[in-house]
């Protein structure tokens, strides 16, 4: 982790004392977890949803493993098999879980795992006490702990509803209802963006992952690109034009496992009384055709394009044209707006405008996730965070409706196989 | 499930009402449940080990599906998904959650499976207070609704012990110690047993299962079977001789297990600090060189008998040599004990009697689960409980310190995989 | 291998010097392979099929390591890697390749396995020249290898048949037209047959194997079996009656097998134009209705009993009726016919007879393949031939069109696991 | 297909006759299978390696499918059931034989594989003796026929040599010996590229893939090669220093293969008495040190990059510096040197120039196979060509030992996954 200065954070605002910042994130996870069964906290129905009780539990032997048995004097460890049982990915810190069994242990029970949460907090905060006298890594890696946090709220969000989902009862997250839906989104508008060399990286001041590093110049010819997300009414079309039975637009791998697993819609819906419903939040819910479509994998994305006769941007077309529209995030839906779906555009939303960059849904683009010009592996455990996953992903930009919106930035690349559908995944098309 | 008389049964003594023994057959199965968390009822660490939530769940829908649906005027089934969540294995009984999944589903949480289970026992203690207009054909089925639901205690305690024991932390269902241990056994002896035909099979008052019957006629030889089980003590010499390495005491199936499971030791034991441990209900303890082995598949005890220059009786044996002894429940443990281990024979035990049989550990016959000689599947759903069964298994005789007292007699067929580990399975040797 | 004494043979006639007997044994195997190509020899399309290049040199193997290794002296072993490239299981003899990936293996090419073949077989005739000298273990291991590589014959027969089947091209291996069919089979008739106490197992004179040792003692009740085979027109009422779709007719490992394969006819038999159709060693012919129905698995041929009411025999209860009807090969078809299929029986086959009880098809019997009372493995290599297997297969009886006729007797047991269907299995029924 | 315009080609000399370049093409695929005996012919022994048979039999099934079939008039298929087993990987084309069943098929026999060959050529030349008659595109089919062959050349010489290798005979291929080998390597020199934006894409006279246009700009920042392949030699060193233990040089993907499959060097490499030694088309020969590595899989190659500190070069990087050095075919090692084995450089090699770009082995680049800019996918059959494939490959650069040099061009985007090894593939650093 070769970390930008932490001096000033994009992640939270410049007032907020590293204290408070902590808390919240920390008091974040926990609130996501309020509305759950103990029983809901301990299954892992697939490979890639953890046990919400494990997430509890890897954030903060995190801050444990990286801060407090660094950092804090006469530390030492709350219990010593929990290395081996939160451990997520590092080799550099021994044998651990396999990841496929996370949902086998009962034990520690979920009460434990707030235990521990509470002694880790307490520590933290004697170690925070400790500010004038931390060196600089002990920031960096302070600051990594919070956005660490962050990115596993995000995958709660989408742990959470899958595992909800796996139950014939469809249970409700949420009791609340639903926002009452828009029910049209405006039309369609092609921007262009003027091609030309264009700077794409982090270069700002604040956090970064290494990831994001180092800033490099990129070409691209002159494109256009969507005014906004590709909606459930358009995606429904490209289902009723038989998309999910001709090979012909999907890349053969896509194909294949269109066949296998019988897919024939995004995750989630449901055809129910003849009418498409989807899984959600806040339980079983007819599909709201003005909301962006979410929860297709990169193969339906880009079959998707093709079947329109467009495509999808490169992650270097996307920062570009973020930066040219001047995306932020104000009218976008984050993990903090508790709706846990993105949003329709209102029918008035400027056509000539780039909306919906920021938040609502992740955008699949036609990039790999390999590494930028210049990119360098961090030493030590921290050096396996990001690097040694860029090879067979594809990356994501622009955060979801479930992403703290204080970890969402332009040059965030996020990155997953082709196949998965679990996150709030969109499509934005270009030509 | 063509099932002998219920007018008495051995199940339970003659002068307990119906609804006494519904009762206490149901309580029996909640109080197992009673030291869990609720996390713990949740998990399926392998396909073979049950969430305990989901044995809860379906015993109480066996008595709805079976007794309640069938025989209470007016009854409404409890919730339409139960039927696809709660069936087992009844194809007749329509589709359900494949039994790999059964660990994935988080809900109905246990709370409401309780509520589930309180509904049902006030509904079934209507339809028992109907009991003078009741056909003998819903008395069966009751008497197999408790055999039923005392056989999901077996697993229960079976179940439970698996899912505790993939925790590293070992935690112990069990708060008090376990019982101050026997240290030596007494010395083991051979019994003649007389050959000729012999009659075999269920044929006193009361209930059985289908599949011991019909009563019939079998011939063996004289053979000798050893006066008690096999002790650990007796194992751990097999396993310090090399047996674990030497595939000429293997059958070949089980020699390919050993290699890829790298099985050197019976399920749950563990070398800690260089000597031998075994997980417990009473979480990790020396392992008790008195007591019987357990936990041994058909593999590890055919090599065992082989290393020995022995063999494993036949079923026919076993129970020829039953009635030979007069085996009764005395002296054996089983779950009301909730000791949960089979316990050592004491030191002055008679040599020349035949000790153990009845509890303490099933004893693995050589014996294929086959149809004895007339054996006739029920009509319906019932059909199913036994006789699809009857290949590629093999017949488990005696009951073990995990089986209800009132629910094993001598006729009773158990049957496993030649693989299984996780059941109270032992060893007695004959030649 | 505890063998009898080979001092008369059953499998030659008396007159019969070894080194004949030997020559035309090893000759048969090559006749059987004359039809083929030499891309034939390699391929295993599923890992039960060896190829048959592979036959014809593990069974030259074998008489290299049993005989020529152990008794001719100064022999030096043709190849060092052929003990592993042509041991088949012997874990007393080394590691060898793995059993599936033998048909990866082109090299050593066919005429090479030829001269293997040629070289073994002028070294077994110098063997043989010493006969006078050489003790009777070695006879016994003789005889042996004789069998053994008759055994192979049949797998020859029914490995070609499977390997040629695979390609849509139906290649014939015989170019001999099959002979004219017999279009209607006679009558069923059910035959009783006494119970009681009733010996079993080989105490004839001649060779057998270990495992149909000790003779012993076995006790049946008195039962019926039917006159005949199943013919292919009585399989074909099950088929049409929807018995490949009810599961209540079905073990459950059965019907499990039936959905993930969509079995709905037996192995090889193909719609064609509307007509059943099968492939044989003739190419695909439509079906002969009168001939006895083969390929079917132990689940089809139970469900099939359990759909007529009936059930398949014991192999006491085989093996007992045998010797009642003093089954001979008279009328059978074996592998010296050519004819490669089960024949039907005449129209005027007297109904009071039980017939083809040797030869035609493998009849499954509801009996485990386990060892007899008294049985014991063979020391060194030779004690994996038999005794290892003794777990998850069924016993079959009588040999098949495929069988060599001198390899055959009544007390003969062959075993395959429950799904197999490539060998010339059939159906006979008991009640 | 798009299809650059095919009047000047390439692939052979201006002069060549489409017939006379038919033929060359034809005789060549022939003469690379004559060494070949029937048996190997026809196994598969892993999934991605096909039997030469049917290399054979699907370039002319390609011939026959685009040309004949399309232009000759009144052309009859040859044999009906060859669409099914000779299609690759056409969904427009109908259904096929399983890619992973293609070593189960031993007919149709390699003779007659051999007789539709010639059946396929006679009327080729038919067709080709209407040259004037003939549109455009039939020519632009033509020349992909051609190409297709050339690209089952290398093929068949890499598959030929996996299924040679997996008898632990290790038979010579050819019975030549290998050239007398340079034992040393010229040093290694980092050679300056200048960046900026770059022109790349096919945009000569004559023929290419349409995965090589659009030709486009790209922008690269200043850049060094190393100007040869890394060799053998050096390669051994990073094995030496631990490479194949150590998770931190790994991608995460390939630290997993590296221990389920106990990688500890390249494909084909033996410890022989203590010295590597590679399987070759020569046979078993010890390792020539100042040879260029090859049969490494792009983890391996990424992770030889890594532990020397450097990288691998992008397709952008690797296109610009082969155009800047004006690499050409002199010198390199191709399909038709008939040497199979890249050569070690002379050690008199100029020190500033940049070898080995075309011909001897394969060059990973770190750069996804996925479309170019303004990429688009012929309609028809021949759109799956190249397009479906785009995701999860990497691109490879420069031609291998196994390329025909007439195939081979600077534009030429090669592409596999991550672990393949069986084509001769190497590694060029960057930094």
């Amino acid at each position: 982790m070769s970390l930008a200065p932490a001096a000033v954070s994009v992640s939270a605002p410049a007032i907020s004392s590293p204290v408070l910042r902590f808390q919240a994130v920390r008091q974040q996870s926990e609130a996501l977890c309020r509305p759950l069964l103990p029983e809901d906290t301990v299954v892992q129905p697939v490979i890639d949803v953890s046990p919400p009780k494990w997430h509890l539990a890897h954030t903060t032997w995190f801050w444990e493993t990286f801060l407090l048995r660094e950092y804090l004097p006469g530390y030492q460890v709350f219990h010593p098999d929990y290395a081996f049982l939160f451990n997520s990915y590092y080799n550099s810190l021994g044998s651990r879980v396999n990841r496929a069994d996370r949902g086998t242990l009962s034990r520690p029970a979920l009460a434990e795992v707030y235990h521990y949460r509470q002694h880790i907090d307490e520590h933290m905060e004697q170690l925070l006490a400790l500010a004038d006298t931390l060196p600089a890594a002990c920031w960096e890696v302070f600051e990594l702990g919070l956005q660490h946090e962050q990115q596993h709220q995000e995958l709660l969000a989408t742990d959470i509803k899958y595992i909800l989902s796996t139950s014939p009862l469809a249970p409700a997250y949420q009791t609340v209802p639903p926002a009452a839906p828009i029910h049209s989104a405006p039309p369609v508008a092609w921007l262009p963006v003027p091609g030309g060399v264009h700077r794409i990286g982090f270069e700002e001041e604040g956090f970064c992952f290494d990831n994001e590093q180092a800033p490099h110049d990129t070409y691209v010819a002159d494109f256009e690109l969507q005014n906004r997300l590709v909606t459930n009414a358009e995606y429904l079309e490209f289902m009723e034009a038989g998309g999910y039975r001709d090979f012909r637009y999907w890349l053969g791998e896509g194909w294949d496992l269109v066949q296998q697993q019988t897919w024939e819609a995004p995750l989630y819906w449901v055809l129910h009384h003849g009418r498409w419903h989807r899984f959600t939040h806040h339980g079983l819910q007819p599909v709201n055709m003005a909301a962006p479509v979410t929860h297709v994998s990169f193969y339906e994305a880009d079959a998707y394009a093709n079947w329109r006769g467009h495509r999808l941007p490169t992650e270097q077309e996307w920062e570009i044209a973020a930066r040219h529209f001047g995306a932020t995030a104000a009218g976008g839906t984050f993990l903090e707006s508790g709706l846990f779906d993105p949003q329709p555009l209102p029918a008035d939303a400027a056509p000539d405008e780039c909306h919906q960059l920021l938040g609502d849904a992740w955008e699949w683009t036609y990039s790999a996730y390999h590494p930028y010009p210049g990119y360098q592996r961090a030493a030590g455990a921290l050096g396996e965070y990001n690097g040694k996953f860029m090879v067979n992903q594809l990356v994501l930009r622009g955060g979801s409706c479930a992403t703290p919106e204080s970890h969402i930035r332009l040059t965030y690349r996020n990155f997953f196989q082709a196949d998965k559908r679990w996150q709030f995944t969109g499509i934005r098309l270009a030509r």
